[in-house]
């Protein structure tokens, strides 16, 4: 769905000044300092709506979340969603995964969360898929040592490029990998969904998830 | 389905002294003088009726074959496959992957082959998946370093398994992993196919398939 681009939408996310970061390059390598604490920070590119990381924010209070989003449409939702729970541990910015150099500096960020990311199906756009060696190696930076990247998505296509993506990148070890994250109904309590993965599962799609940790 | 055991098909399996080997134990770190020479020797376990062998073996007179299977009302299909293709450079053993290092010695073996292995779905059954790390563990010794595993599976729980088990293991790196092989249609001439795996592609089931190379 392309959502109608509406002016007033960006004026409201950055009137929430406890949540959304205007000028998210201004706080790179300091945003433990933003926060107030030394909790790990966790980033999901790609937040959509919102639901899986305010759900996170919520459940682990010594956990600091920092959700990207680049449709200002979308990231909104996210943002009032937080700003209805009264999250502390939340910091929303309105960018991608592009910038993320730009963003934070080595060793600041504990894991990576990539939920249902764009896959660029097509061959010739491979290197747009956020798991592409070139973005591989810019997580590498910014993750810690033990650092992790959780991956969930629905596409086969970016589900198979990633696992080759990152088992020939020297320096992420993939494990718990799954073909059907909710073959065992138990995941369904254990992992916390997107607002797209319950329309998948709805519709009875595998889920694809892994995890790499940068070894 | 069940084969009914028939008395005689032992004794033509081992009447063609020239391909099949009733002591393989005695060629353990001697399978070149057995070939007559130094070309690599690939190994598959599980060879079934012996489509996917013998016309590997037909393609590649430098590369020497050793085929396993358990199950001999099959395993002389293979073999008379074999004879019928006057093959010089294909043996054949009565027995399974777990007399391994009974039958092969340290690095004497380029390449293992596992199609369409038994699943064995059943959690409490995973240490009998031919995949599993005890069996990665005696497939590291007998490959000759840069030697590599070739998996062919249509079922998703040995996949995932495997790509977990391999992940896992500090010898291993994978590539080349595959969710739906035929999804690039000139994987039909690139690959050779075996008669399992015919069935699965009648029925439009997806085959997945990884290489695992011993760093």
């Amino acid at each position: 769905m392309r959502l109608r681009k509406k002016p007033w939408v960006k004026d409201e996310i950055f009137q929430y000044t406890s949540y959304s970061v205007k000028e998210p390059r201004e706080w790179k390598g300091k945003w433990r300092t933003l926060f107030g604490n030394d909790y790990p920070i966790h980033v999901e590119f790609g937040t959509g709506r919102g639901n899986f990381i305010t759900t996170l924010a919520k459940q682990n209070p010594e956990i600091n979340y920092i959700a990207l989003e680049q449709k200002q449409e979308v990231l909104v939702q996210a943002v009032r969603k937080a700003v209805a729970l009264e999250l502390k541990n939340i910091r929303f910015i309105l960018g991608n995964a592009n910038f993320v150099l730009d963003f934070f500096s080595d060793d600041e960020i504990a894991r990576i969360y990539l939920n249902f990311v764009d896959p660029w199906p097509k061959n010739r756009h491979a290197k747009r898929r956020l798991t592409h060696q070139n973005y591989l190696n810019m997580y590498q930076q910014i993750l810690q040592k033990n650092g992790s990247i959780h991956l969930k998505t629905d596409n086969e296509i970016l589900f198979e490029f990633s696992l080759n993506e990152l088992s020939l990148h020297p320096f992420y070890q993939l494990h718990d990998i799954s073909l059907n994250l909710y073959r065992n109904e138990e995941n369904l309590e254990k992992h916390v969904q997107t607002e797209y993965e319950l329309k998948f599962l709805e519709q009875g799609k595998p889920i694809y998830r892994l995890e790499a940790t940068l070894i």
